[in-house]
């Protein structure tokens, strides 16, 4: 509600507040990233200790049980947290974020269990060795993290604080959300700008100048953060916590000129980063409504199939490096070889002193440490072509039926993973033709492959960039990028934009369709339109309030409040219940706005945090009630949007859109009838919706 | 006009160019980047040559009037060429290129003449010696590039082709200048991330996800066209071209851990560049409105304004370095000590041979290698403290008096050289408490000074980053950019809005100003409106254009052709002159689209490039025509925006402002009225027309 205009004292606090509660969110998303990563690095590094010790001395059956078992009992743990506390927190969380950020209210996305499942539910399901990346749940995280503070507390839990009351409503909770993604994107990869430019391409729907200088300061915060409790951690405080967690990879391959089949290779690994892409995008979709169909049965066929995902991808884990061979360490080394302990680039595995088995290096490892060893440019030959195959081959095929089970999992270890073995299997393939590295190549790969999946340009380039810290690849990076996206988006949409369209959520496009252009606004409106007069009787509010599911109902006044009736605005269904609630009811029908408004406070109108507010059911309102007055015109909105009914849908569709409404009164063009046609809301712009009512109208997708 | 869709050919015309487009405007922005650069290093290379030959002969009267003479001569013919031939090129070009992008359509902004001027004005006025920099120019010669390429030559030269009327309208032309000024600032910094950041942070003010990908692209072409031309020019093809050009300065001082002093120093310079950079701002501003008065009084006065400046200046650089003494050369170097030739960081000027003298190594030089100069880590008691204090004052004094002469002259090199310069002292003056080295505190300082007087705060980190090639400084840049935009915010605004303020342009800004929520959309609708009929006589037309200068007039359909009169939509002055040039008049008051419509093609109405398009004057109506009838349906936009006139002024500011409208239509409340109120323009938004109506209610500023 904007009739109320604020003392300087409360804008003094707000924006204090604002700033305030900023920091605090860059504060705790990296307090949290980096306890993620403590946890991820020392429960997986116990496990691979645990079965590279039994390894060592011979006991490789044993070795077995103890690596699936661990894995099998993590899984597990994850997938019951899933099942049974918050199911919103399984998957990556960003198609949710960005759908929650295009206005799309969906029940418990951002609830505090959600917050708590996903960062036990991701620790656990990243130490389980599945092929998930912790990064999107991070971003999911610190929205969560963002919506807890911004409501300052939970209702359902009894915490709360009073001046949080200026953040009840969509816009501010809206723009601290969009920090608690950046600040997400910046924990997760140690990427501030990185952090910043994903919100902006991939998470907002809406953006302001203001919310960029407020991210940024954020992710800053992130960034700062982290440092210093590295720093503490290089001390040997944090357990086993070594170079893997918070990964930052060093590809310090000076680029050196490169030549033309230099280009020919990147323009080639641009094309199949592309064609991976969108088979990848098909493949996700596909196995994600068979599991859904899985899923939906109840949280028991949820766990079974978690575990038994955990027991394929630990036999591939383990199974596989059996088929490498070993290979003798290179002579003038720094790094001890073979590594016998947790990570390394030279796993021992099953071979002789001084040698180590390439496939291991890969498999058994954390998957940053796998992704840190693809990109090492030190050694060429470390890894044999076939041992890249393989691995990429087991890697992408996990990946896709990995993700859509119920534990939190990031897509972006998964395609880094793949894509940077095929790159380095081209770089090998090329060998000595080209003048660019190894570690290069598999870099380029990796880019190639999220382009492929994701379709994000500036803030992939920067994201990999301030991983591998080297800004001279820029340009090679940005052709990649260019290529792979303009190839895959031949074939299909981006990996998260079919998992939002997959979970039927409306989300709206910021682009008017085509077919839009041969309807107008009127066309669209749905059904019997319901309205208030000014004054109203409680009994049809009631009723009104009841039978329908609307949220919003227009109010009209009549005679003898005006000439002829007319509009007099908006009125939601959430600040009904309020003033219901109050029970100012009049036995006559007179106005009586000054009697209600000294009864409330703008503020009990404001938008309640995660909880629904007011319920319906907790209305409790006699039968003499029932046929006494209220007066609407305090809570109505006077001057919603509108459009003439014959409008064209697609300049109505921009209007909805760009202003972020959620209703918008469609009004006759005649005079002389209702004053009202009907009103818009985001499901009547959607493409099915449209579709049913003109099917020839609308081109089949 | 959406009245026509188009068929697939036309959309794969579309699509093809606009893609070729973007590729030209990368291609050719690169090019005139790189062309400026070599103007600038071997003009000013030439004459730095000159003047240290002479001094070694001990000719010092001569080199000094070389000198001055060569820097009064290129200032002389930059400012002939900004008087005479295009006004518009002088100054950095980057608030008009803002305004420009807010919807202002100020005459001969984007014109080939100011193309041409900006190019070699820029070339000759950096050449010249004055504090200014080539990259807000560089920026505005993109944006030109992309204008120029996009209307397909100018009409003005009879240059044109068929297919690019797909882009004579507002929205491609927006998103290809959009591009345009990014490549600029991609080619000016060699930054392609910051690029489009700065186009996104600074410049755009409509901004969509499709536009990030396609600045993406530009900028991409824009480095690798750049990269493969200096990798051509190591060759020595490019006479004096050296390092100095195509700034890349590298601070390769590891960052190694930093300490509380540290911190405290950052938040020092920080607060300091903010309260320095507002200060910049307001002084600024003053001699921009002092400027102003002078050269309004025509070409002669501003050519003698640049001319006097340019003597100053001259003064400046070779008088100010007696003042320094001769330093020995630090023994032990790689470099050259003192160095003969044209730029180093070790001058000789009239030192005996084995000694520099510091103050020369910063003035006489080209700007470019004074900032790397100061940027350089290697030796950190290179320069005085006293050297840097003169070195500053004079920076700061000269840029501020040298913008707003009639050249084109950059903001950014001015305010990257002080910063840089009292950064340095700072470091200095802390010498070994800090662990931070000297040319990391020359970064820092520049950083800070740049957020306090532009602030902007992730374009200026990423260009910062990008210019200096190390990212583990990012997080220190970013502290000192946050505290000095907060610092300076307190002050004053922007330098560019500002100047868009001073220079009187409408600027539209995000976001409603809180008074607006007082006021109706009806208050503010100005004077007594014109409106058509239908079918309207056509010398009421020709009238109206004549004695108005409305951009937008609404056309009421009347009876017969309705019931009761009815808002029919909105018609264009530009449509309207098209319109009756075609002289399809009949001579009832009848329906007569189709015939007109088969007259015109739906290009015909297009927006014109860079000329008026059609003029008032053009038109031949004779006395008899003027009593003729025509049907004006056919290039009515049916369904324009409009408000209630009750709407809330503030709400009425962002729906147009966030749908980049030109007109909006305020429609009455009650019935039975005329069918609208009136038409709010932009104008109608501006502070002060709305305070000259109710200067009660309006803060004054």
């Amino acid at each position: 509600q904007d009739w109320r205009s604020r003392k300087k004292v409360e804008i003094f606090q707000y924006i204090f507040l604002k700033w305030t509660l900023v920091l605090l969110i860059g504060l705790s998303t990296g307090l949290v990233g980096f306890f993620n990563n403590i946890g991820v690095e020392n429960i997986a590094g116990f496990k691979l200790l645990l079965t590279s010790n039994l390894m060592l001395d011979g006991k490789y059956f044993q070795a077995f049980a103890a690596f699936a078992g661990c894995n099998v009992f993590f899984a597990t743990c994850a997938a019951a947290l899933c099942a049974f506390i918050a199911p919103a927190a399984a998957g990556s969380g960003i198609p949710e974020v960005k759908a929650y950020l295009n206005g799309i209210d969906a029940h418990s996305i951002l609830a505090p269990s959600t917050l708590l499942v996903k960062i036990f539910g991701s620790i656990l399901g990243v130490s389980a060795g599945f092929v998930v990346g912790k990064e999107g749940p991070m971003v999911h995280t610190g929205a969560c993290i963002a919506n807890l503070l911004g409501q300052g507390g939970s209702r359902k839990y009894h915490l709360t604080w009073k001046w949080l009351k200026y953040f009840k409503n969509d816009r501010d909770r809206r723009d601290l959300i969009t920090c608690g993604a950046a600040a997400g994107v910046a924990a997760a990869f140690r990427a501030p700008v990185g952090g910043v430019l994903f919100a902006l391409e991939e998470i907002a729907s809406w953006w302001r100048s203001a919310l960029l200088w407020r991210t940024f300061f954020t992710t800053a915060i992130v960034a700062m953060v982290l440092r210093s409790l590295i720093q503490f951690c290089r001390g040997g405080n944090c357990g086993l916590f070594g170079q893997g967690g918070l990964i930052m990879f060093d590809v310090n391959s000076g680029v050196s000129n490169y030549n033309t089949i230099d280009v020919l290779a990147l323009i080639f690994i641009g094309v199949l980063g592309g064609l991976l892409g969108s088979l990848y995008n098909y493949l996700v979709d596909k196995v994600l409504r068979t599991y859904a169909v899985i899923n939906e049965r109840g949280p028991a066929f949820k766990i079974l199939l978690v575990m038994s995902v955990s027991i394929l991808t630990s036999c591939c884990s383990y199974g596989l490096p059996w088929f490498a061979g070993c290979i003798p360490c290179p002579v003038g080394l720094e790094e001890k070889c073979p590594t016998i302990g947790r990570s390394g680039n030279y796993k021992n595995f099953q071979c002789p002193a001084g040698h180590y088995n390439d496939l291991a290096s890969l498999f058994l490892n954390t998957n940053d440490d796998a992704i840190r060893n693809l990109f090492s440019s030190n050694n060429s030959n470390e890894f044999h072509i076939s041992t890249l195959l393989i691995f990429f081959a087991g890697v992408y095929c996990l990946g896709i039926i990995t993700y859509g089970i119920a534990i939190p999992s990031g897509l972006f270890i998964p395609v880094i993973l793949a894509g940077a073995s095929y790159g380095r299997i081209f770089g090998r393939a090329l060998g000595s033709l080209s003048n660019l590295n190894v570690g290069l190549f598999s870099l380029l790969g990796a880019a190639s492959f999220l382009g492929g999946t994701m379709r994000m340009t500036v803030s992939i380039c920067v994201i990999l960039l301030e991983l591998t810290n080297n800004l001279l690849m820029l340009p090679l990076v940005m052709l990649v990028l260019l290529i792979s996206k303009t190839v895959a988006d031949i074939f299909n949409k981006g990996v998260y934009d079919q998992i939002v369209k997959m979970k039927g959520l409306p989300f709206l496009e910021a682009h008017a369709e085509p077919f839009m252009r041969n309807l107008v606004a009127g066309d669209v409106c749905s059904g019997p339109l319901l309205s208030f007069s000014g004054v109203e009787k409680v009994g049809n509010i009631v009723h009104a309030l009841k039978y329908t599911r609307h949220n919003g109902f227009p109010v009209i006044d009549e005679p003898p409040f005006s000439e002829t009736p007319e509009l007099c605005g908006l009125v939601l269904r959430s600040h009904l219940l309020v003033l219901l609630n109050g029970k100012k009811f009049t036995k006559q029908r007179v106005l009586s706005a000054s009697n209600i408004l000294s009864r409330f406070h703008a503020f009990d109108f404001a938008k309640p945090g995660s909880g629904k507010g007011l319920k319906f059911e907790d209305l409790v309102i006699t039968e003499e009630e029932m046929e006494m007055y209220i007066d609407l015109h305090p809570i109505t909105n006077t001057s919603p949007y509108t459009v003439v009914e014959t409008m064209s849908l697609a300049k109505a569709a921009i209007l909805f859109r760009q202003l972020g409404l959620r209703h918008l009164c469609v009004v006759p063009k005649k005079t002389g009838r209702a004053p009202i046609v009907g009103i818009l809301t985001r499901h009547d712009f959607m493409h099915e919706h449209i579709s049913n009512l003109y099917p020839h109208l609308v081109p089949h997708k």
